[in-house]
């Protein structure tokens, strides 16, 4: 299943159109690119439309959000929705300030969503309403855990029946999740969350694979996870052989996603489907 | 030739003031330092005259240009024709949507443009008002080969003539040309395309040549891109015995150009002038 | 003393609201991560209150400044100031435009701000309004030597007495300074001026160490200074054995701070107090 969902992101090699926040949009520029699609920015309500018309897939992350590209995000996902492109929210520090929760709450609201990325936090946060996220990282107590992780699945369903959206719930644990199915996924590593953008790149990737994998989308997003996770796991390692930091990490989780192939992508995910 | 283009970058170490991209513009920033001069980037209207008055060059790029940008553009524009400072034109996604297409136009029509770096499907934007672009990559019909390689000269040449701008038009084949004369290179390689702004980097480092080297624009521009090819040919060798991915492809890159010396720079660049 | 400052980073891990220019805000963010802070983003004026109240610090970088941030910078500039959270300005080519001079001033008139970070023409430019930047890099007459040592001391301890700030003057000699003591710092090296955001990274770093050392700023600032010049030299020596250029430093430089043990950076650091 794994394999094909990759297969598809390199053969068809779909446009991805990101409206994306400044501190992170050149990594999942090249994440993209390493995976096998090509990214596009456009953020001007102007520009954004017209460009989205050009791509398979929308990739909305509201780090950043401002004046003028809450706007754009709205334009844009409407033409996208109307030219039935998948459309991508991450909700980047929802719960932390009430310009994110409101303006993800809305894009979730007036948008067909295919596919929601984000931490507990910032899920709990639009579901709930919460105020609960430490910025951009989970708090503590919104971890998914061993313990918690029937209740962590049954949130992301809740939240995936009210939205219709496919929800990718990210951390130490992954739940990626509709309103039937639920895949947990035990990859990645805590170095992800010494660089910044792990999240975000996460969700452009994830962008592409429901581009490339139309009608299929919880097992894309299943993909696009579990292909971070394994990718995560690669850079680690040889970050760790080299006794290097941070920045050799994020060099080399962005050449796994370029050097992976589907074989290996099913050979090291670990998943198991609820 | 080309060495001494490259040195009088590194003698002269030109402030080179850019409004471009967020997407790419640290890229930017630090092939300008590795190539011998340094970056400035100002886009707010009030801001961006002031800037460019200290600066030696200008880089216009439109990717992610909007409200605030485009006005910017235009005054830094004026100001660097008024101080007969060069102005590169890079026009990101011509032909993808009216408000790039239209702006790029409305740019190279008001100000004197030094050179335009662009691929063949943003030049025919440009020269034909076509709407061929996929995305910011050249459109399959749009590239130049072996084959319709009289045909593109021909093409840079009336479009050379019709701006008064010297053209870059890179691609697998790269032509620079102005009215009457055109080198083709055949540097670079096919890695360059996998990573994010290999064509914005070009422009800016581009920039540079010209501030470096007045009254020479085409010799200044082609052994800015053969520089771009040959350094793209050492990046690719290590990435490729590093078993890397397109990462460490862009830091080898940028390497490449900061450790490229004017004899590595004439030995390994392959041009022919027609 | 310094291992302290450090080690209070490490355990409080403060998470450090930046509102800074998109040319090296991903490296911002993430040596904030390296070295054990969390970053967040957020420069529209209706987000930015309100992230700083959830954040310990708040760092002000005026580079790419624009119409819209610079509201943001004062909203959340005061609301920082109410919660007592400490405030750094970096300002980024004061001295080079009318507005840069005039935003950094004026920050730091209405504003109390714990420590200015910047070159010796940006300083100037805040204390003189003096119009003597060369772009972003100190102008030549304005380096701080072993000769003019002590009238760059003096310069920064008024400034200090007239402002409240620490100040961090940064370059080939350090200078940090309250209105009664100063710090003289010899560490870092002339690779860190080859890459772009070496000074903007330091700002960063800076404002986790002042939130991490509350009632110690000259303390925090000098550790800062002293870990990113020692970090500098590690990546020197790396970048050199690899016979690699400024992409790689930048690499490197981001893993020192990463991998810095308050052990080795005690070792390490050449500082003296006057």
């Amino acid at each position: 299943m794994l394999e094909t969902m990759l297969q598809n992101v390199r053969e068809r090699a779909p446009l991805v159109h990101n409206i994306t926040n400044y501190v992170t949009v050149n990594d999942c520029a090249n994440i993209l690119l390493a995976c096998g699609a090509s990214p596009i920015m456009a953020d001007d309500p102007d520009d954004a439309e017209e460009i989205t018309a050009v791509c398979a897939a929308l990739n909305l992350n509201i780090g950043t959000l401002n004046a003028r590209t809450i706007p754009a995000m709205e334009r844009a996902g409407r033409r996208a929705n109307a030219l039935g492109h998948p459309v991508l929210l991450d909700p980047v520090g929802a719960g932390a300030s009430s310009l994110r929760t409101n303006t993800a709450a809305r894009l979730l609201d007036e948008l067909t969503i295919a596919a929601v990325r984000g931490n507990v936090s910032e899920i709990r946060a639009l579901q709930l309403g919460a105020r609960a996220t430490r910025g951009v990282d989970a708090a503590l107590e919104d971890r998914v855990t061993e313990e918690n992780l029937p209740e962590a699945i049954a949130f992301a369903q809740a939240f995936s029946q009210r939205t219709g959206a496919v929800v990718a719930m990210t951390g130490a644990i992954d739940v990626v999740a509709d309103a039937e199915r639920a895949y947990v996924i035990r990859n990645g590593c805590a170095m992800m969350g010494r660089i910044t953008g792990a999240g975000c790149m996460l969700s452009a990737m994830t962008a592409a694979y429901l581009a490339a994998n139309p009608g299929n989308f919880l097992e894309a997003c299943a993909a696009a996870v579990c292909a971070m996770g394994v990718c995560g796991e690669i850079a680690r390692d040889k970050t760790e052989a080299l006794g290097a930091g941070n920045a050799t990490f994020r060099t080399q989780l962005i050449d796994a996603v370029c050097n992976l192939t589907p074989e290996g992508l099913q050979e090291r995910a670990r998943y198991e489907l609820r």
